[in-house]
């Protein structure tokens, strides 16, 4: 299905970083669903680029809905929203045309589309599209928390520096999520951004990983096999540009393990079955188990840079020198953490209402 | 679609651990096929358990197809194949209906099915659904050789131990597509296995990482959005049973790099557009870029183990002791690997008729 | 997805008819729906050719589960059934290799598959794997009659006689759910099976018209645009070999009729809203209305005639004369008819899961 | 998928009669693909009211592509648009709010969506919806007569009137694309309209068949059990508003014919394999035999009818009477016949991109 996800919750995106606007349709999230615009605007603030860590082109996102919204509820029927571009200096790229940016998509995108993609400013490829889906992104997000479910992200890790760990989620995630630079511990913060201030003024870039915790997932949501939540969320996290790996619970680092450290014993708290440990990030067999799912991602280096770098013309075949100008971001992991959440809330919102049926998010009638 | 994965080579798994056997049904792979036993059933050794560090539990995997064939080709219609279940000493898990193995599936698996699910040997959560996936896989896996696509799967690192790293994709995947034991460096895979038995001895387990390079795959290959090649891989990845992490080219380990460091300078090698590193492990913006996919998977050590654990009866609600007894594997990594050539093997054939059709593979005509 | 059908449940059907077996797997009914084994075969001896106007290819429909069911009750995982083929007489339809018989599938089958499918018996093409529709529709139809849902199908029309029409949706049902030859006016249906003999005995063959209605349906069902009820049922009901109209509500018959006509008014009765009419079968706007779900499809006369046809080998390219040996059904609407109520159990199933969770059938835990 | 369809060329369907607007996004038709805006708006011409038979609500369709359009042509990423709603006139509805108008979906939508649909107008069940289908419709429609696949849908009967039968489809498919009042016969055209506009004085409607003629369709296309050509057409074809039968070549007419009658017998013509009469619309076991495609729907007449009619208050429950005002068409078939074009040419393509790959349609680089 290419530019949708989801099998009861689907989104579709769409849109190119200079043509006349990005967006998306949701189709399947339920009627009665209250539309809150701060929050989506809250949201989307915490992508959009801000400060000095971030590119100049300041884009403010203002979206309209075309469809599925009506009195402030959503209708039930397929939401619809564009994101009219704004701020747009194709100037800066038409000499790009034919310019394969290491670690950009202007090359595979040419294979692909046998030269026919709006090349401008990475086109459908861009980061800008998902403001589209941190909009979408939102909707689910609040519907979900007017569930009980709640999730936050955090740089776990950017530019060889580590954040605290998580330590208590129902604390912590509020307040990720009122914090623009999202780490639980201000201080690693602080020297993140000195080592994203360094990288750019040196013309380079870093990267960085982000870390999702969401709590109040009912035991039984997933499938044993291919629609596990690991592989339903990670085929969409794949999506967010830059993400090269994803990992749930301790990931990479149970391979060192043995199984005697590995498993988490299931033990009785509060009347409910839980697990003492959560090496599993809340998923057995594909399967929530009713502790918190945790994951992790991997964010590649913004790979637009400043340094010269080798190259080639794909259009000619010869080899050339690169020197980016314009603006663009030294990282991109501390927007990407209001994408990751944002792409999370759909794929979660689609495998409840798979399981639970087509009302489960909404109102109860009016 | 749940137990189904692909769009237009979809397959569909089936069966339990237990009951009548297990099989799968594979659609779209397209007709003329050459279906070659000997392939199929030297990949399947190669998942089946042999020697000391691996399960008694020897099943022949004797399958059958159903459907599919004919003449010794694929007729281009759903090829459906069982794999009939012997040796089941079902007595081995009749008390366990009710226990939850710590890093099972087994309270996640009544959470979901109400209690329904066949809790027998792990039921359709078993390992031994796998069995199915080499199968098919191994037929996806000969179609790919014969279109110039090569892959293979290394144990890149198991019980604290590494394996040499891929130095010539082209003469180290046949070698360890010949391998039982799956490294690039014998004496790294001889502490391996020291390690696993040492493991097994003291009744625990050990995990690993196993790396899969792929040979030949076009430039213009998967989607910008969802449909990427890392989402569609990695959705599928995550089916195998262990798998708890995924990442391409260097993966997490970009993080620490600056994007100096991290992008592929593109460079022309013999009239060809290549890169001179493969960081991004063949793969830009969601799309082959023409150089080598690789991906690693973190297995988490197998979950069942001989030592004492905490748990609960899932029924009662009461917190129990566990000791395991039967027949166990103290390492699944080494057999992962021809799951992971399987499952991948599937994806891309999946991905390459999509690109070029439903005649991409198989015959001329006859 | 070719040869699965379904979102939330889905079917795959797979076999040829002299090949090893016919079968089918079905995902996504829910865990605990009670296995009637009584009830399946009675739905499959309604399939099954019998008495003076069927073939004499009479096979019994042996079929095994694989897997999905355990204790008698569905697993929740994926069932799949083989029924193995028997009373094969392949060296019939060894010299038709290159024939295409009119109103069959051999020339396209060959065009398709670029002759690598089965032309045994029409292969994959063969009304043989309607057992396996009606094996799982079953399943399926027993599960939505335990929630109240009833259908059933009449050969509404057949060889130039009608059948009396519907009068009493909740009385006529069962009956017809009783008799082999499906007709409301018994005296029509001597007329009908007369006609069949009649034109058996002139080496012809004859069509008809199945009418089916469902009740107990609830208000709101389908989706207004694609997904209707009306496209996802016509969608699978096209599947059943010979189909080749289908129409719901009063059909092609309300293109002479004047609005005030056509509308259905809408009416209250014991406090439900219905409507006085139900020209529209059940479904405005491509969703339930809580009226019968009421449809028909045509079904063509059966291709397989003995008299001397013209036709081509389509590998020599020559026209040559075809004069058709074996066992043939003079008529199949009448078998028909179960493979009819098989696909919209199959397909009302599916809806029904997408609307109120994976959880809508089945038991209530063990 | 709700309101997406397509496996490989899937479109998406957005809007509310109402509402902001209306739209669809495109994905999967290939890069390259020349848009001609002067073809589109033919399109929306012929689907638009005009003249005294249709409503006076005359919108003027401005669509804008909001993505996947560059330089002229398809950049292969999605393809978005949005047509504006204008001339609204809300306050013809707002008592509407809770009155089952017979016929349309007010009281299925209130089920559905639990009172929070948008019930202006219809809200997301008008057949204003239809202009975006025309406006994508038509872009696949340019695309496959670059390939030389022609369509064409004639007023097959009206209002109790029928039209000349299909003599020459190459001559006969053209001239129908000219004509605002899709008919053969321009004699058999009049009387029609003149019957429209006698049921329009009366307060009334009517309703009709469209036929349609699909010629250039390679042999081969379509596959034999659920995504049949039958079926992935009527699957679509049950979305345009107002259809409630679809029937392929000879239809219901069929089940009245002998096997010898209806069998189409195989020939060679110029060389090719073809059938001397087309009774099967050129679909032999759901596969296209390189005959051309025919199909018919019946559209039943236009629901909104000025006659006074009984109904209900779907939030009371009371009976009351309706009367009807504002602007409506007395006949929707002739504009539907635009629509009907449109949903068969994306369905049409999706199949093509699906045995042909992904570069089948559009351009050759650039």
């Amino acid at each position: 299905m290419k530019n949708t996800f989801g099998n009861n919750v689907a989104f579709t995106l769409f849109g190119e970083s200079h043509g006349e606007g990005i967006g998306g349709v949701l189709d399947g999230l339920g009627a009665g669903v209250k539309i809150d615009e701060s929050y989506i605007e809250k949201r989307l603030t915490l992508r959009r680029p801000s400060g000095r860590i971030s590119t100049s082109r300041a884009e403010k996102d203002e979206y309209s809905f075309i469809s599925g919204v009506f009195e402030g509820y959503t209708t039930g029927t397929p939401i619809a929203a564009v994101i009219k571009n704004s701020n747009v200096h194709s100037s800066d790229y038409s000499e790009m045309k034919s310019t394969a940016r290491p670690g950009h998509a202007d090359f595979t995108g040419y294979a692909k589309y046998n030269g026919y993609n709006d090349y401008r400013g990475g086109g459908h490829f861009s980061g800008r599209l998902t403001a589209a889906l941190v909009l979408f992104g939102a909707i689910a997000q609040k519907a979900l928390e007017d569930k009980g479910i709640i999730l936050g992200t955090h740089v776990s890790r950017c530019a060889g520096i580590s954040d605290a760990p998580f330590t208590d989620y129902g604390k912590e995630i509020p307040i990720l999520n009122d914090r623009v630079f999202a780490v639980l511990d201000p201080e690693a913060g602080k020297k993140m951004t000195d080592e994203i201030q360094k990288a750019a003024d040196d013309g380079d870039s870093v990267g960085g990983i982000l870390e999702t915790a969401v709590t109040g997932l009912p035991a039984g949501l997933g499938e044993p096999f291919f629609d596990t939540v690991e592989g339903m969320l990670s085929h969409a996290l794949f999506a967010i540009p830059g993400v090269k790996g994803v990992e749930f619970g301790d990931g990479f680092a149970l391979c060192d393990m043995k199984g005697s450290e590995s498993n988490d014993p299931f033990c009785v708290k509060d009347g409910e079955i839980k697990t003492k440990t959560n090496r599993m990030g809340g998923i057995n067999g594909g399967i929530t188990n009713g502790m918190p799912v945790v994951f992790r991602t991997a964010i590649k280096p913004t790979p637009s840079i400043f340094k010269e770098q080798d190259t080639v013309d794909f259009r000619t075949g010869e080899e050339i020198k690169l020197s980016l100008k314009g603006r663009h971001d030294p990282a991109i992991v501390h927007r990407a953490r209001a994408v990751q959440d944002a792409v999370a809330s759909l794929v979660l919102a689609d495998m409840l209402v798979g399981r639970y049926g087509s009302d489960f998010f909404g109102g109860d009638g009016k």
